[in-house]
């Protein structure tokens, strides 16, 4: 669906030009007849007789790229000599890297941060294993783990294909709260070695983002993680996007004059986000909740629930939604709805069937890259209109909830993220939108705004220390014999 | 054992001192009475009648710093107002962190190195898992895994406490070789989970170097994920230490006119170094080694070898050693020998035993902090004498080679690194000492020579290239559809 060109698929392609008058302005104009956006213009290197130049181009797709460099090559003194993907380019050996905190040139460097002076530290967390999150990185640093079933839209690619994702992860916490993560990706599938490894290589991390597991197995991993790990453990699939959604409806019913508890909901596709949206809905007082799978709605009506084949999530998803008991397509659901939430994919009804809704109808057609109903067809019928996507207004997207979230938690030695402090993130988000700002287009902040992920782990920090959820910090670093450091 | 004032027992000491003509004389003078030796002497803020400074102090050990503070505190005019343990405070937060290789300020940085431009690197790699190594942190990323049974000379302290050993070696990976390493702690010593747990997590890795893992398990263990994994796995405490022990070998010998073949050779410890430097011997020609353990030297006639209880490698080394059949503690092999080579503790035997070895001895001493013989009492009866001491000529540290050894595997790629390519390290290590420089107190370059890492890895590079265990790289990023990336 992408028809605007886009920086994901831009070329820098280095043409040869000869050296004449007005010959970079028609290079230009054939790039430019041809779709092409054209960002920078650098000069190479200069010829006797040409020009060597690189022009990076933004097209609409990897289709595009041949018609471009095409009608480059077909003017009369220019020659396309190479042309690079940038977005692979980007990605040669990695996002991401180690670095040192601090030189290790001399002999004494070495006596400190290594042998033998090193051994007083081990010691001294062998003798109290809480000062790991003192002398290691594991107080700032979350595994980001994943056994690539679930990667974005691409489904299950595999834990190899999944590390670009997850080193975008990484530098998504390192950019924007000062997190260092690391990916791990894993070679099994099974449920049971997947906590198993997690909690084996634990030790050394101060958290856990859980990435891209597919449902259901994703519910009872991070269940069972939750339950045998004293440090946080966050689905970000789940609670990313539940944070979000819930942040961007705090400000959509302000600006309808709604109140959660009277809203009535449709939502579709019922995997990790799905349910993890259903629930924090619920936990803010939402009550009325419709909710459909790749089989229609769901309800404790449902042959599968009756059968019994339908799995455990599923089924407590049937017996706490769908008060009516409406069954059939999710269009069914759709009269007297005031919010739509798609986590499904593209197009599942026609915009038209929006009309059914109430009026003001939000709709959050959050499925990457083609949402649920496209937002230009939607317009006629919502007062509301959010998407996943950054080229339209109000995108809902985890970067908003996860980075301020970790940071909050690890500032305060957090041992879990808990529905509160869940909450506590949404509403800090919400607020990052004041009430003289808030309006139709503009009801979640931008994930470039720098006030989003301070304001979130503050929000986080306060939470869990209010609700006990945060070891007590001791943040002095004591002068008791064998631990001498104070920090000037 | 250190009586040398140094920087691993250092203390920052903050002194407020009268602002009168000498002052800092007299404190001075105090702590140099007191046995501490000054660094850096800073002025931190001036006051109306004093001056508020920090002294860097090196102590010999913690019980020195009382000693020295008080000093200073009996003088009238200087008082100390607080101390900085050196050590530590380098420890604070940790000593690694992750850091991004390009920026994300920009819809367009995110577009490329996150969604959606990242699926297509992602599709890259499901249809090609090779091309994890291109375009993913595989390419240069190592883990250092550790289950903290056997750190350093501290034993078994357990994984949380064993991170500040494991950060210090991602350190070296990095300072000496650009390798980007991460340390894994695990907390299971059980050896079917550790190789079930490193197998799982490989994927995102280049490397695996095992770190601090008690003999015999870590013999197994090794074996085991070589036999399963496609990426090199490296215990560095054996083939560390041998590959440097042979490296400083080759250089004795030559010194001292000996053939590898000729020598006679006793081990004491028989751990995870000891085993592994009798192999490199046997594999560079040696012949006749000799080895003891906590209950004396090992030979098939000894009475837990033959009622079976005694361990496969140890059994292993039964059979392939001591020739004569020497009994009883080591000093009884020490008649008619050229090299003696301590790897268990400190003092076995007193420096006058070393007598009975054969003219020119070589005796590589490397218990650490306390060696199996003083130097200055084994001086006497031998002609070269190395330790695992900084403070000593010839220290045998494997800083030498793991950096190196790593760098020349990833760079090509190596599937495994055999002992080809550790007895090339081991020769690359010697030749950096050439000819003329080589005398009996350098036979082994410094551990900050910078032209070790790079020799290391163009012979471990070569090696894997001639036997074949390195991949056959092809290191141009080709124009194929979907992959669209050239470097110019």
């Amino acid at each position: 669906m992408p028809t605007t060109p886009s920086a994901q698929y831009s070329l820098t392609i280095r043409v040869e030009i000869d050296h004449k008058p007005g010959m970079l302005g028609q290079v230009a104009s054939a790039i430019g007849k041809a779709g092409g956006v054209i960002g920078a213009v650098d000069l190479v290197e200069v010829g006797d007789d040409t020009l060597l130049r690189d022009i990076t181009v933004d097209a609409t797709d990897q289709g595009h790229w041949d018609a471009i460099t095409g009608a480059i090559d077909a003017l009369e003194g220019a020659r396309v000599v190479d042309t690079t993907d940038r977005t692979f380019l980007l990605h040669v050996g990695g996002k991401i890297e180690q670095h040192n905190k601090s030189s290790l040139r001399t002999r004494d460097d070495l006596s400190m941060a290594y042998t033998p002076g090193v051994a007083r530290v081990c010691m001294a967390i062998h003798e109290d294993r809480d000062k790991a999150f003192q002398y290691t990185i594991k107080r700032n640093t979350v595994a980001v783990v994943s056994d690539g079933t679930a990667v974005l839209g691409l489904g299950d690619i595999g834990p190899e294909a999944s590390m670009p994702v997850m080193e975008g992860k990484c530098m998504l916490f390192k950019e924007f709260a000062g997190v260092d993560a690391f990916p791990i990706v894993l070679s099994t599938k099974d449920p049971d070695e997947i906590v198993e490894t997690v909690r084996r290589i634990a030790p050394g991390f101060g958290g856990i983002n859980l990435e891209d597991i597919s449902a259901p197995r994703c519910f009872e991993i991070e269940d069972r993680l939750k339950a045998e790990l004293d440090i946080p453990v966050f689905h970000d699939d789940q609670h990313g996007t539940a944070i979000v959604v819930l942040a961007a409806l705090l400000n959509a019913c302000k600006l309808t004059g709604r109140d959660l508890m009277d809203l009535k909901v449709l939502v579709t596709g019922l995997g990790a986000a799905g349910v993890a949206v259903t629930k924090i809905l619920q936990a803010a007082g939402v009550r009325d909740i419709i909710g459909a799978d790749s089989k229609g709605l769901v309800s404790t009506d449902r042959s599968d629930y009756a059968d019994g084949s339908m799995n455990a999530i599923k089924r407590w998803y049937a017996e706490t939604s769908n008060p009516q008991k409406i069954s059939g397509p999710p269009v069914n659901a759709l009269d007297g709805c005031d919010l739509f939430i798609g986590l499904s994919g593209a197009r599942i009804f026609p915009a038209e069937a929006l009309q059914a809704m109430n009026k003001d109808a939000m709709v959050f057609a959050m499925a990457n890259p083609n949402p649920e109903v496209a937002p230009e067809e939607a317009a006629p019928y919502a007062r509301i209109i959010a998407t996943g996507r950054s080229d339209y207004p109000n995108q809902i997207n985890n970067v908003l909830a996860f980075p301020g979230v970790f940071r909050g938690a690890l500032d305060v030695r957090a041992r879990q993220i808990t529905e509160e402090m869940k909450m506590a993130a949404a509403r800090a988000i919400a607020q990052i939108v004041n009430d003289a700002e808030v309006r139709e287009d503009y009801i979640i902040p931008s994930v470039f705004n720098r006030d989003v992920a301070p304001a979130v782990a503050a929000a986080v920090a306060d939470e869990a220390r209010a609700s006990g959820a945060a070891a007590v910090i001791d943040n002095t670093i004591g002068f008791a014999a064998g631990d001498r450091a104070t920090l000037a």
